[in-house]
């Protein structure tokens, strides 16, 4: 009963519960309430060592807070509520964290399981889903409360829970996931959250590592790292099936060592490409949207970890898997070449656009520096100074699918 | 000097002034300050007949409050400061107003111009401009203060300044417009705001009347009065050109009394095809956005005004002019067929979808409602009482090109 057991734990959290009523009321009151301000404009910065989010205001390129307390934060991930005023924040270590930016403060804090991965926001905003190594499955809240309202166990076989990976959010209240010990890619629909139907897709390949949906929520793809290429799955067809991708790109070349899993979270999508990284190569894959076939591969300076697109599809902006990972490029989407090599800081772990595309933050973890550039003429706008920056995460991404 | 007088009208407003500190206070004094709350699931809707702008929450789907006193808001429209808080409402009267959706409030007004016909806000933020019939031109003003810091007149011939139609915001503070009596497309570049430097584009084709530029900043297309068929120019080209495109979708038609101009503002762009309204035909025009060309053209119940793509893609919704302006069809992207034709109520002038895509706001005029749909099940899930609601904006906008 191993699932009885988490919740339990969540169930059994009165000092969270306590510090999250005495927050509201910091939140609310008349006269102890901070001045108005929109929360357009507002991030946060994963600090990875501290269990600290860095609240950032991206007009004025500053930090405005800190909020800690968050638990174990490595490869943490945040989403943030539709009106913007709350990021919900995934740890490492199983704990589900509402974070008040306004307020400025912790508002509720569940740890909903022993290890997890991240997480998603369902597209009406009202259910936060997390996906979980241990117990291996997805939980599913209320995003007010966070009470449990669903509990999707990866059971693939007796007795047997798989990791769950690359989560996102789809229209209508249902979130797709990927089962890296079963080779499955499974859809989750909560639009009756008591009563959450699943969709099973098995033998997709093996072992999904990571996945991302286009940002029109038609195609979900995952990586799969036993395996050269990607399974695809064309979420707007009648009856959706899995087709592979990419097949042995890398097939005849001797594999290389691995030194950090490459991410798909979030939109490579530029036009009509997509820009996908090639796991253990240094190199970037193009693949055409409307045939996916392969149209071009990009050299580039090491093994990529993320390959974002700007926001208007302009620009595609890689970074770096050890020993490489002093270094971001920047790839022009008309010419395919790579237009700009820079050196941030050391230890570059993310980065995130502004929503219209014209600034870029990049995380450096060794030089506990977070730096704003301009993305058209890469010019550093502004440095700030964060311990050990990991993800920066924008409220713009409320409106977005994917995120 | 036609325009000195209108600078000088635009500096001899201090009754405004007054209103906007006390405003200003009111929003951030402690005791006196709303609840804190985020702004990303605002919107306004424009009250055309009394010069209000009502306030509502696209969570809630409620109404939430109310500014009055801005003037005639005939044909009015708004965008969001990139913190979503303020909203800048440009009405017919030339008359630019800076609304605090926190505070509920006029913070700042100002009378910029006789004639006016709409406005854009640079991707910064930093940056509001109004496009103006008289004087004919472009003002930009500082986004905080409203101080005039650029005036453009359209001068195209000795004496003659045109009527501006089409701004829209482009990357690195520029905004492209059309000039509807010079037959022209401009840019003006103000990242030095002090000196705008601005590009010409002449003989486009008669009468431009309206232009969108798409999601990726990259098209800008202008729709022509005076001659079948739009202008297109590719900004990201080496050196942009202006080309026609639908060049005599009307021909060997009787050219039908066209009863109201469509609206091309927001995109119609959903994947690979753009949806353009026909001029005066009961027409939808589809076109390939990598080639140009009409791939299709879908029969509708009316007249278009406004074709707008659902965010997703998956949708175009439509409504139309006299007489079938209680009318709303929708089109499926994936089988250009027709899925659904509402009857939301009477005059439907507006529609505005959430940022996910999951609802959609319509304005009906003459029923004096704001009705909230879903958009997958076309179920009616709330109905506002706003007396002659005509535009619906969403603080979303600011995080978008082109709106």
């Amino acid at each position: 009963m191993k699932r009885r057991d988490w919740l339990a734990t969540v169930a059994t959290l009165p000092s969270f519960g306590a510090l999250g009523a005495l927050g509201a009321l910091g939140g609310v009151a008349g006269c102890a309430a901070p001045a108005l301000r929109g929360t357009g404009d507002l991030g946060v910065v994963v600090g990875r060592a501290n269990g600290t989010l860095y609240l950032v205001d991206t007009t004025a390129r500053t930090l405005i807070g800190e909020v800690p307390g968050l638990g174990d934060l490595s490869h943490a991930s945040v989403v943030f509520s539709r009106d913007g005023r709350y990021a919900y924040v995934f740890g490492r270590d199983g704990g589900l964290s509402m974070v008040d930016l306004l307020g400025q403060h912790l508002v509720r804090r569940v740890l909903q399981a022993g290890n997890a991965i991240g997480g998603a926001i369902s597209d009406d905003g009202t259910l936060v889903a997390a996906q979980n190594y241990t117990p291996g499955g997805i939980r599913v809240f209320d995003a007010r409360t966070l009470d449990l309202v669903a509990d999707v166990p990866a059971a693939y076989a007796p007795g047997k829970l798989s990791r769950v990976v690359g989560l996102v959010d789809l229209p209508g209240r249902r979130f797709a996931y990927s089962l890296f010990d079963a080779d499955a890619i499974w859809i989750t629909d909560c639009s009756d959250p008591k009563n959450p139907r699943t969709q099973r897709f098995d033998g997709i390949g093996h072992q999904p590592y990571d996945a991302l949906v286009t940002p029109d929520g038609r195609y979900y793809i995952a990586g799969l790292f036993g395996k050269d290429g990607l399974a695809l799955l064309d979420l707007w067809a009648e009856k959706p099936t899995v087709r592979r991708i990419l097949g042995g790109y890398g097939k005849g070349q001797a594999p290389l060592p691995v030194f950090k899993m490459p991410h798909l979270r979030g939109w490579a999508v530029a036009g009509r490409r997509a820009y996908l990284p090639a796991i253990g190569r240094h190199e970037v894959l193009v693949v055409d949207t409307e045939t996916w076939q392969e149209v071009g591969r990009i050299p580039i300076a090491g093994q990529p970890v993320f390959v974002m697109a700007r926001p208007d599809g302009r620009q595609v902006w890689v970074n770096f898997a050890v020993p490489d990972y002093h270094r971001v490029q920047v790839i022009d989407t008309q010419t395919q070449q790579i237009v700009q090599t820079l050196a941030p800081g050391k230890a570059v772990l993310h980065m995130e656009f502004t929503p219209r595309s014209d600034t870029v933050w990049i995380s450096s973890r060794d030089d506990n520096r977070v730096s704003v550039l301009d993305t058209r003429n890469f010019a550093t706008l502004a440095r700030l100074d964060v311990p050990a920056p990991s993800g920066i995460f924008f409220t713009a991404r409320a409106a977005r699918m994917g995120f």
